[in-house]
């Protein structure tokens, strides 16, 4: 034991504040920074650092004497020194110690200084983006967006659920998956059995990366209530995050737009209190989003209505409008800028839904869904009353997700629940075009290199 | 417009309060509730029906009239009437309306009631244990837990980063990966090029399942400051939740070690104080764990002074101490009761660790990497300070890599950063030994139905 013990190390470390903390409050005392050169002017007696360490979209003006080295543009810095304030109100450090962490290699380094960058050449050096002000701004939103959505759960009584992420259900079918086996051929040849492929012979059947919780989440709701998840979900074109929740002994469509409604509200709200000055960096041309959605009550429509406005505008849509095919993009935006607010269509034909949907009440031809359509990016969330009548579940259920009628049988109570792409609501906030540009590593075709 | 606006709906829920929010003050007053019948004893004039709504353990009663059909176990049902309170102080529904939603198939359900059941068999029903009161404590315990963990992080600055789950970095190689490509013969056969195998076609390369977001929380912890990430890793055995956080400008281990031991100190207390009713109902036995290690300092030995203490004691250990093998599951146990506490090792050998971990400064033989073992599981956290040395990483990086390695070439810092088992963490707080029995659906080998 004594032995133990004398090792015990002292632990501390070299302190520095964070430049988001550092505000008039410490005018007069020392303080110590650390982060990364984004611009500096070089005097006859003294020289200008604007520093950045990430913690905010702001840096902070270090001031150096000409005894200090020049350092490079983008090398990381220390700087310790008196905090003061210029004339013109901004704070900087008289830095009486300053020192370069480590030099970047400029010749090399992607983005220059005070100089904007298209999103196709930021994009080309993934790794290196948070270096940029705009992207570094789009975390720090993305950030606070996905803790707001989690806290708006935890404080309505959901109950977060990590549904997996392979499995043997491929609900939503399409090819539109990718399937998985171990990167181990001897592994697999020494699980092999007769009648099942070899490449299946881990988990005895074919398995796929989830793109839904949503299943999952409905064995969670029968017994635990109401139940959210933050879902990876990879599919084709890119990884995306789905957040999705499944709320207990709700039968109406109505409730749950009512739901989605108030979370988008909320959240939103939360979002630009929280962290608007990065809002508006993040955005393109560094200027604020119209939030006057904000304000407006969301219409509800039913699919019909929605296909016969539609259909009153064909003049004024590129695509051709079929009822049996389902409203695409360009239709959705159309409706939403027609009723000048986000929108929620219900009501929709059975064919166009997943088998789960509940049929309703007044037409049998037709399911409780929901699509929840916004500006900018058109459908932002899909969302229904699941079918709780067994017989009904049973005529349309596959044979591999039996275990999902199941919790009909055993007192199943009614639930409705949504998924939000997590991506379109930052691309909305944003206003951002390309959903790559608000994921830290998005994949594509071709591109799953870093 | 108009025509839009009239079929906006009237949104309103059939309303009901949850069960957890049921308490003395509303005695008097009219409840509605909904849930499971957990139990129910039949008297000649009444009934009296325990409910369970999943939002907390403890079940409330409705006593029943006996006009009422007596419904079955496990059904769903729906309360509506007075609370009161019987003479022993405990709160009861005198029910006025009282519904079966549906009735439970209870030949087939196979939970009975008042009776517990052996994980293994709990397990074979992984769609329906949330029914089980042990098994929604425990998802209630890992919602907090996960909630806390968040939370921690939120409020010392991190900002949570999404890390891709597909990677074509295989860093922790050994084969213990899974690979990934399209479920759609066509699809990969239209993409295919020469020189890149078809299984390979869609990204170009080999792609796998990500088992760590370390290295790209290193990436964005280079122009952001401190990151954390929620990663599910799918490796052999089962998928697992790991909580990774990379620290900016930090170059101790001994920083590190002290965070890491703040934070599990913290968690634990919060998550205590949150549900510790729920803690106690998910432990074996129901009886709550030994936490004594809260009040006690963490100790930090080296990896030689480990194995020496695991030499002088191989008389208690049943498998051989080896120095250049590493420490087993047996021997951390071992250490962890030796000291009677959680213990740190730090001081590795450079051969059983990862590449990307610092040189000691005093021996270059060794690294800056630590594991937190504590009781129970052994092996809770994994972690250390990041080779921030440009020419020394160079010598050991991989070609697929080199965007980590760019990293130090562009104005570098220090970063040290770990990662927490979070399903070994639910079991050393639950005293869980089965790791299946902390995941909401866990996959292993011939396992992936449900």
């Amino acid at each position: 034991m004594q032995f133990v013990r004398q090792s015990l190390c002292v632990r501390s470390y070299s302190s520095y504040t964070k430049i988001r903390d550092i505000s008039e409050v410490l005018i007069g005392s020392t303080v110590e920074i650390k982060g990364w050169i984004k611009a500096q002017r070089f005097m006859k007696e003294r020289s200008f650092i604007d520093v950045n360490d990430g913690s905010t979209k702001q840096n902070l003006q270090v001031v150096i004497e000409k005894e200090h080295k020049k350092p490079g543009h983008a090398s990381s810095v220390y700087a310790k020194g008196i905090l003061t304030q210029t004339p013109k109100g901004q704070l900087e450090v008289i830095a009486d110690d300053f020192q370069v962490i480590n030099k970047c290699d400029i010749d090399n380094f992607p983005f220059l200084a005070r100089k904007t960058y298209p999103p196709d050449y930021i994009r080309e050096h993934l790794h290196l983006r948070p270096r940029v002000s705009s992207f570094a701004s789009m975390l720090r939103v993305r950030h606070h967006a996905a803790a707001s959505f989690h806290n708006y759960f935890n404080r309505n009584g959901y109950i977060q659920i990590h549904t997996p992420i392979l499995t043997s259900n491929d609900c939503e079918g399409a090819g539109e998956i990718f399937t998985v086996k171990p990167n181990n051929e001897a592994l697999l040849k020494q699980m092999a059995k007769e009648n099942v492929p070899i490449d299946e012979a881990f988990f005895d059947r074919k398995v796929f990366l989830s793109v839904s919780g949503q299943l999952h989440l409905e064995s969670m709701c029968h017994g635990l209530g109401d139940v959210s998840e933050n879902q990876k979900s990879p599919i084709h074109l890119a990884e995306f995050y789905m957040i999705e929740a499944e709320k207990c002994f709700v039968d109406s469509i109505e409730g749950l737009a009512s739901d989605i409604e108030d979370m988008m509200k909320t959240v939103t709200r939360d979002v630009l209190n929280q962290c608007e000055m990065d809002v508006v960096n993040a955005s393109p041309d560094r200027k604020r989003g119209d939030y006057s959605w904000l304000d407006k009550p969301f219409p509800t429509i039913t699919y019909a209505e929605a296909i016969d406005v539609l259909n009153r505008n064909v003049d004024k849509l590129k695509s051709p409008v079929r009822f049996e095919e389902g409203i695409n993009k360009e239709q959705e935006l159309f409706l939403v800028s027609h009723v000048e607010a986000p929108i929620f269509v219900v009501d929709w034909p059975k064919s166009l839904k997943p088998f789960y949907m509940k049929q309703n009440q007044h037409n049998p031809q037709n399911v409780d869904a929901l699509d929840f359509l916004t500006p900018s990016v058109g459908e932002l969330v899909g969302g229904g009353v699941r079918e709780s009548d067994y017989d009904r579940l049973s005529e349309n259920i596959m044979d591999e997700i039996k275990w999902y009628l199941e919790l009909r049988g055993f007192g199943g109570v009614p639930t409705a629940g949504f998924g939000l792409g997590f991506e379109r609501y930052l691309q909305l906030l944003l206003s951002i075009h390309n959903i790559k540009d608000v994921i830290p590593f998005p994949r594509w075709a071709h591109n799953c290199q870093t």
